[in-house]
């Protein structure tokens, strides 16, 4: 089996470009993601001094703070503001451009479901539990480096003789890539405004659907139900369109990330039906054969957890489906 | 049948005693829930001016932050600081000793569940259908004025011909109550710090289990996996010492709550047994005579979900059945 995945072990860094948080976000009152990235010890728009808050044009009028215990590292790639630090209760905590893309304590359940949700439901476990071949493709070398030096447990797959990590753009890797080639492609992208937009509109999606084999597997990031749900249901109409095995939706609960939830788009290609809402490899019951035995078990996704992740509230459901 | 509820109608309110949230968060900078509350507008400790934050002991080195729209109403009741203010996502937000209790457009799963995760698992749908007797109990007679008149979804029901509003100690209704005559106790109670601590304790549990028929069901708010996993492991301890019949933890998720998600202990007494986790009725599917008809229809929750708040993540599903 061969994956493509712009970040199989983790954070939410793959496909970020710079400025995606927006540059002027005047319904925040002026303050900017990047101020908040610059100017954060006693920034006054921070919630206080030493205090890191997330403001963005994707959700004004409210904000998540984390007090710092203990700045680690604040730099300018050639792409985004990067910025690590400790804080009190989700261990070490990475935002680019100021928005949090991964903690240490509270940022698995996003990992484990993006990746797990689109592999456990691929029919062929053997592939899959010895996986020949996985593509990362990440385009800042700044947070490859971050993370290899802050998170040892998301990075330790950079040195696998399966992967290949490539810096570069994932949207013209995708474009690029062979037709039919891939088995699955996840894409851990940032929020839908600046560059980042283009991956979640349909010529993207042309390029995945292109890319994958027959019963190939896609999962993307897809946003909150509480703030976007304008959003998800443009991409929705945007994977109806493209993909002819199915489309799902399916969400999940991140402590860190705006509203306490996000979402993703499990979408298959036309070919060997794919059941997302029903693994056929159950994951959490592997012995020591498996992949991630290395890494210590898995802390949130289990077979039940997956089945979960595609039942909607009822007004979500209403607006999803209709 | 007869239903003892704190609020069947929605904020997690009743059984709120003042300064819940404690008056010394030495944790947070010396920043009190209080002075939150009192000086809000300009306020240094809030993120910015016109901004509400949410700072709690029980958060630490966290706060969730909006803007304020438009204050409607502050003031101080005889247990607490009430506060209500238009926000920009959430609509109106109403805040006890600055804590965030209900949201306008937010609040609803919280509401939702607490009253239909029990009521949904009790094999009476007939006399379910049509609720003879209600007893609300709500300690402070500030938060039903504000109520009344800021949130009439939520308040239509004080004047429901089946309903009784007590103003008073809910413990000290509920220890009162006849052996036996109750077919559900919801107790939508306030974080466990400060006099609410005793409703997360063994007497008030077997008060509880005293005013219940054999078989009948309590739901309590039981916090969040990601911040309290030991106070849940606590309440749980007690519950299975007290409640004979079963004993069963699930979540939901909540936009403006700390981490995004909320428990609930759903739990029965000895006698005909209840299943929790297979609804015996589909509320969702209920026509015209449905008593929420009035209200509209749900917005969050259906059978489905019903059953998914029971499954849980990995670690937490280790912790709390060991």
């Amino acid at each position: 089996m061969e994956v493509i995945s712009t970040q199989t072990n983790g954070s939410a860094i793959t496909m970020n470009y710079s400025h995606h948080n927006g540059n002027s976000d005047h319904r925040n009152g002026g303050t900017t993601a990047h101020d908040n990235g610059r100017k954060l010890l006693g920034n006054s728009n921070s919630i206080k001094p030493g205090w890191f808050s997330e403001f963005s044009v994707l959700w004004p009028g409210e904000a998540f703070s984390l007090k710092i215990e203990n700045l680690l590292f604040q730099g300018k790639s050639d792409y985004q503001d990067v910025m690590l630090f400790e804080s009190a209760t989700y261990g070490k905590v990475l935002t680019l451009d100021g928005a949090i893309q991964h903690t240490e304590n509270g940022g698995f359940p996003y990992t484990e479901m993006i990746v797990h949700l689109p592999l456990g439901s691929i029919p062929k476990p053997k592939k899959f539990f010895v996986v020949e071949k996985i593509d990362i493709i990440e385009i800042d070398d700044v947070v490859v480096d971050v993370s290899r030096k802050f998170f040892p447990y998301l990075s330790a797959n950079f040195n696998d003789p399966r992967v290949t990590l490539v810096l570069g753009d994932g949207a013209a890797f995708v474009k690029a890539a062979q037709a039919g080639y891939y088995d699955a492609i996840i894409v851990d992208s940032s929020d839908p405004i600046g560059p980042a937009k283009d991956l979640f509109e349909r010529p993207f999606f042309e390029a995945v659907a292109k890319a994958l084999r027959p019963g190939g597997v896609v999962c993307t990031q897809a946003e909150s139900i509480w703030l976007h749900m304008h959003i998800i249901k443009q991409i929705i109409a945007n994977c109806r369109q493209v993909f002819k095995g199915s489309v799902n939706y399916a969400w999940t609960t991140v402590p860190t990330y705006p509203t306490g939830v996000i979402g993703y788009m499990l979408c298959s290609t036309e070919g060997p039906e794919v059941d997302f809402k029903n693994p056929v490899n159950a994951i959490d019951k592997l012995d020591e054969t498996h992949v991630n035995s290395k890494l210590g078990p898995l802390k949130f996704y289990n077979t039940d957890i997956h089945k979960a992740a595609f039942i909607l509230p009822s007004f979500a459901k209403n607006l999803i489906e209709s």
